[in-house]
């Protein structure tokens, strides 16, 4: 897989991933010209497989801009997560190029917020809600999820009028596979003393999936990046260290590179993020797709064990706390939930309970919003964990 | 039905309800030294039907104790249900008698907040968690709430050893469901110009059906009160009035006698409140489960009807409303929502949609908790409301 020569350095690449998330609508806008469908999504438990597979593009609706929740706190609750209030804001207001030309949702119960507010975005398009089972080992759960993944593919079929042949389907799982093996590549710099990357830069590299049209160039890109990283990671050699920078990981809601503040002054305090195991982070490529036996089995099989906190129990989210803090040699865990995220919130209570009774590292809870207003008061409690560290 | 004397006021009839609802706790500790299960609830999608079935007795742990919250946000995050935050607190300080006696628990994923705090409880007592479908008309949705009525009903047999047999269980319907006609017989007076009783006085007789080991006695009473409302009724005769006491509907999240500051200031305001659509008011006893066919399907078709705003999409709801409007001549809605409680938050734009859209009624929202701390403010909102509609 590696070249023998790489041609830029990792900020050039870099800078043409920031390019192509500004770039990313214009690419939308063509491909509904030429007469694709876009599907909107606001989850990864609806794999980008199955949309691929009727031959749409899938599109990630969550919002990440804070200017429009004011508009949806004229309706909904201004008691209530960011994300879906700037999602919702942003529908309203036709004021996402992404949501503007999403032809259909799909939404799921993965927490009482979306839930709720997918019965009022059904005024402005075609929604199907995924019922998902919360336990995933109670008798049934599964055969209900593949239920609900033959529902969902046949509103998909009804919207493209293409059908998911095992054919598409296991060709679609083959390639987002693809992906996530060079995503894995990248983020193994995070294992070594000095990264070649920093975790802000990374969460631009993952959350470009969830913004393209045709795939290959990304591909490419993200091969590219990997082999930067690489030599960049063979250059700087196993002996180097980070001085006194405390290894942190990152947990907890999903953030974007417009609202990782928490991420961002973490940084900017002193910490080494070395991991971010939320589904902005490695939790959406850490797993590889079954690529033998039935596709819509397999699809159905990864997605029902994403250790998300609307899981219940989630033993799965302490699995992967436990072994990012191996796998990176974490010495904290900074938990960020958004406001009134009851399911992160509440599970932080067991997330803090394994940082202190079994992984014997430091975790503080940040519950916060998209708002700029605390970011003095974080600064000051993210500069006071990383210290304790030191 | 009518005996032709009725020896005591309704006065006297209430305020047995309230010795009696004091003296429940008594009435759990005999029952528990007499060997009987105790099995604790947190909502009515659990039917106590199929506890009574395997021989145990049913008991709300809704916590309504503002004193128990403080303890429960060492833990939980303190922008979270003030029920859930009160149950969860009754239960680690163990200050809660009924939880005290529990033997085992029911959950069920109604909402965010409690499916996670179930998996805490976890560590306290048994814990069963019914796995809820959210849209009733899904396909499947039936097949798979009925699966669960069978689990629970397993893990029920495992506490008590009883088998629930389509005999007892049918038994057991008949029984709640006189109870239920005779609370509806009682609620009539509230279509009168002039009702016998308030809704406050309503919450404490219907609230007491959560918390009783022997049924007999309970029964004879609300039959007594529902005869001697009816007197009351007769008395008075339909040519009086209410002179100008706006006929108002609370509806929303539940609320006990001790939690019902919305509904009491409404009264003291000058309100009269003719119609409570919640789980604490009508929705639990105006329908009658199927007393025809297999008994464990009918209650699946009962429980799986109920229109919470955990349902989703939940026409119920408005159904709900629009017959309530119809029937006790609402004037005016006042929708309460506990604070951060999502489901019910969000639907609010529903039903102030359709109060504004449909019913030509208007439409007060509130969200509070338990503290008495904003009883001036909502003291003034209610009181504006009420004036709006002399």
């Amino acid at each position: 897989m590696r070249r023998g020569h790489v041609g830029r350095t990792i900020g050039e690449i870099l800078a043409e991933v920031d390019q192509r998330l500004e770039w990313a609508q214009i690419r939308f806008k063509e491909a509904k010209e030429s007469g694709l469908k876009v599907i909107g999504l606001y989850c990864g438990y609806i794999p980008f497989e199955l949309v691929r597979a009727v031959g749409a593009i899938p599109v990630s609706l969550c919002g990440s801009d804070a200017d429009a929740i004011p508009s949806a706190e004229l309706e909904l609750p201004r008691n209530f997560c960011p994300l879906i209030k700037s999602s919702y804001g942003l529908a309203i207001t036709d004021t996402c190029p992404f949501f503007h030309f999403a032809d259909a949702l799909i939404g799921e119960t993965t927490c009482d917020g979306k839930k709720k507010v997918f019965e009022l975005l059904a005024r402005l398009r075609p929604v199907h809600v995924m019922q998902l089972p919360y336990d995933k080992n109670a008798p049934g759960a599964l055969d209900q999820w593949r239920s609900e993944m033959k529902r969902v593919s046949e509103f998909l079929v009804g919207v493209t009028g293409i059908e998911p042949t095992p054919e598409r389907l296991s060709a679609e799982i083959y390639y987002e596979n693809e992906l996530r093996r060079v995503l894995q590549r990248i983020v193994r710099t995070f294992e070594r003393p000095v990264p070649s990357l920093t975790w802000t830069q990374m969460l631009s590299v993952r959350s470009l999936t969830d913004f393209v049209v045709d795939r290959a160039p990304y591909l490419a890109l993200i091969e590219e990046l990997a082999e930067a990283v690489s030599v960049a990671d063979a250059a700087v050699g196993d002996a180097s260290t980070s001085g006194r920078m405390p290894r942190v990981l990152v947990t907890g809601s999903p953030m974007s590179p417009e609202t990782n503040k928490v991420m961002r002054i973490a940084e900017e305090s002193g910490a080494l993020v070395v991991a971010h195991d939320a589904c902005s982070g490695t939790k959406m490529f850490d797993r590889l797709v079954d690529e033998e036996g039935d596709p819509l089995d397999a699809l159905t099989r990864y997605t029902l064990y994403i250790p998300c906190a609307c899981m219940s129990p989630n033993d799965g989210r302490v699995d992967l706390l436990r072994s990012s803090v191996s796998t990176y040699g974490v010495e904290g865990v900074i938990d960020t939930v958004w406001q009134a995220c009851h399911t992160f919130n509440v599970e932080s209570v067991i997330v803090q309970r394994a940082c202190r009774e079994e992984l014997n590292v430091p975790c503080l809870k940040i519950e916060t919003d998209y708002s700029a207003a605390d970011e003095g008061q974080l600064r000051t409690r993210i500069e006071a964990f990383v210290e304790q560290m030191l």
